[in-house]
């Protein structure tokens, strides 16, 4: 490589034979900074939320915000690299562009043990980013520009991965145009067809509002294990309380994690249900990237043999990792804590 | 703007007659990993110190680390951000080539209050990025890709903020290709005509063992306040002790102040010399940016019609604040620490 602008790297061919997870999301690096809490008012966001927003909003913040760390993020994405910290072998679809900051997010994922080859897009937009402002309590309301990300469709797809991945992850982000609906429905045939397992997060109740009852007939059809807290599952099936969403989603897929914040995570199947307690946590630093984690331990046990409420315990304990220290993606080695655990 | 994935702002026309500082140094942003220690060992790096390397070595280098985390820097650029943080009138300049890391370079030193309006390069090679490897006890191991940076020459200067600026300040890391060397000439003759006052900092002791004797005569000719610390000043003029240094300096320079790491400093002009304390820190967290700070604080005081002592106490307080935290630029605005010093 003769040009050190270009922050990506070849890639040698990699062994993807036994990928325990391939997630597919929108690849984004995150920008934080942070603010005094007017500046959330003065700028008409809402603090906590997570934004979609276009070029030139993103300009405008950007411009406005203080001095910058830029991080690789997004949501799928990390709980890929929260795989990998167990030790577990995981790979990664998203879109980015032929810049820098793509450059940075492939290197960072690959550096984190992740299988990622998706090619650079060489047209379109740039590689998409997310704008965080941090304001006291360590509380991040995200403007996203999703950029090159959104562009995501089947042609993006890597056939192999999803082939010998035991599990196909998708991330609720990213549904939103119609080829990336397109790229889940054939990401989900293919995983199928290869007798694998596939899986979807809620990510957002604002999402969950705008796809409810897309999200329904994908489940229905097409999603083995879900993931959902406990707004977005009772905003998915529109009930009152958390039992009653629990009940529906238990006849809807093979499994359903649904987590609780500090109370904890409750697994079910048709037939069982498992109530996992919260692993604690000195002190919450940073809320970001738990749900991410959590997906993550249970994913690496799911797919390592574990029965359900291990798989559930080793969620617990990546989630509280992540909740203790700034920043989405683990710090410590997950599978160092592992002993931590009685699995 | 219409394309995000330009992270550069167009530029106001900003009132520029009340400078205090303007800047010249290698316009870099960091890329910071942590690594165990056996890392430096294994890519032949010595520990502590700061290596230029080419654009091969940075994308091998790159390779190997761990996922990263940017953020903009530089000494000079640093220095820069400490005095806007004072609340002090600074401006840069340096050479960042058009892409997404020369566009994060601007935005983060604009949105700390310091005048950049330097044109970014459309040709040649990328912006320069400093690939920081951080092992135990928070020591950083630099190793600098120059990229655009280094090619700065007499045509990026900005003659009209030099001739406003009452200090112009040069970065001894600048100081290595003819094109460079010339661009310090001309910077320092434009403010002698101006009747304006110029600085350098000698930035680290390799670079002093390159260049002394070019050095030396350039603070006979062209260098008004001379900043060092203990190792460099003994190692431009050759001396054994630190006394025989500071008596040797005061003969070249209106004003040398010699830093001394936790000892404090000392600040000497021809006929009078001031101790001055460090300033008490309760856990040195990253050594990154003392220095840095050090001027910063020295040159707000000494613009801003402080005496030499208190300017002294200045510099130290700044110095003190960046290295009880990770990161080379200020995290409490340095204004505010004002109170804590009489003055």
């Amino acid at each position: 490589m003769s040009d050190a602008g270009d922050l990506d790297l070849d890639v040698a061919d990699l062994d993807v034979a036994d990928l325990d997870v391939v997630g597919i999301g929108n690849a984004l690096v995150d920008i934080l900074s942070h603010e005094d809490d007017g500046f959330v008012d003065r700028h008409g966001l809402t603090r906590g939320s997570m934004a979609l927003i276009d070029s030139e909003r993103a300009a405008e913040l950007y411009t406005a915000m203080g001095p910058g760390t830029e991080i690789s993020g997004g949501s799928a994405g990390n709980t890929m690299a929260g795989i990998a910290s167990f030790g577990g072998r995981a790979a990664y679809i998203g879109r980015v562009f032929d810049d820098q900051l793509g450059g940075v997010f492939g290197h960072d994922l690959r550096a984190t043990g992740v299988v990622f080859r998706s090619r650079q897009a060489i047209s379109g937009p740039p590689t998409g980013r997310s704008l965080i402002v941090i304001t006291s309590n360590g509380e991040r309301t995200m403007n996203t520009y999703l950029g090159a990300a959104a562009l995501l469709g089947p042609d993006d797809l890597d056939p192999e991965l999803i082939a010998a991945a035991q599990v196909t992850y998708l991330e609720g982000y990213l549904w939103d145009r119609p080829e990336a609906k397109e790229a889940y429905r054939v990401a989900t045939e293919i995983a199928h067809e290869h007798g694998k397992v596939t899986a979807l997060t809620l990510s957002d109740s604002f999402c969950v509002q705008r796809h409810r009852l897309e999200w329904r007939e994908l489940i229905d059809t097409s999603v083995d294990i879900v993931f959902a807290n406990e707004d977005e599952i009772t905003m998915l099936y529109e009930t009152t309380t958390f039992r009653e969403a629990l009940e529906e989603v238990r006849t809807h897929c093979q499994i359903a994690c649904l987590t609780r914040g500090p109370t904890g995570s409750v697994i079910v199947t048709s037939e069982d249900e498992y109530v996992i307690e919260a692993h604690p946590v000195a002190r919450v630093v940073d809320t970001t990237g738990a749900g991410d984690m959590y997906a993550a331990g249970f994913l690496f046990g799911y797919t390592h043999g574990f029965d359900l409420p291990a798989a559930g315990r080793m969620a617990s304990l990546a989630a509280a990792e992540v909740l203790s220290h700034i920043g989405a993606r683990p710090e410590s080695p997950f599978r160092e804590l592992l002993d931590q655990l009685e699995v």
